[in-house]
């Protein structure tokens, strides 16, 4: 199997899903993202490592249901694609009720037909200086 | 291709292989590590995305010649292997020079031949608390 540019564009199409749900606080939409397995992994900035579907999807109702609103300006996306596994590398550039900051993040997905699925999300805070 | 737990094994030695040189400050050894084209990716706790091995081996050369030892107690380790990619996500419980911290961190790897190679390395401070 080869990378095309197709499959680049058919990835970020599906992380781009990933930033609408979470703009968006669409737990429905956030799940239809992941891959919903034991398998997945997911750092929040600043957070322990969460495995498991469950143990995710808990904690994105719970971001989702919070406080504040996220917008995001996304710079800096790379995507590779090899096979049937893709990683996105980006900056999310975070606007959150008047405070800003950039998160560096890693997004990797896992090839699921025609479409792609994220099965690891690590966001961390870049420190300013 | 299917997975297997020897490929899951020899996935983890270059993982290991990766705090080996890391610990030892051993710049040849952590070069073995990576593979050494313009689409590797790191990112140090709190730093910026760093692209191409160009800049990620300056990197490792700052930090493998700066202050300080580096020791790692490595747990909370998982592994998946999908085809000629992998990835292991673990903590790094950090004591360097009597400041002890976690790095929540996600390695990605590529098959090379009968070897892995580095990818992606992405670490991340986790906040106590």
């Amino acid at each position: 199997m080869t990378t095309t540019s197709e499959d680049q564009s058919t990835v970020l199409a599906a992380n781009q899903r990933f930033y609408d749900a979470l703009e968006a606080r669409d737990m429905a939409a956030m799940s239809a993202v992941w891959e919903q397995t034991d398998d997945v992994i997911c750092v929040h900035p600043g957070w322990t490592i969460l495995r498991g579907w469950v143990n995710v999807a808990g904690s994105w109702d719970r971001i989702l249901n919070g406080p504040g609103h996220n917008q995001f300006i996304l710079t800096n996306t790379s995507v590779r694609v090899e096979g049937d596994t893709a990683w996105v590398v980006l900056d999310e550039n975070l606007m959150t009720d008047g405070h800003a900051g950039t998160i560096a993040c890693t997004n990797v997905f896992r090839r699921d037909g025609d479409d792609w699925r994220m099965v690891v999300h690590h966001g961390s805070p870049v420190m300013s200086g």
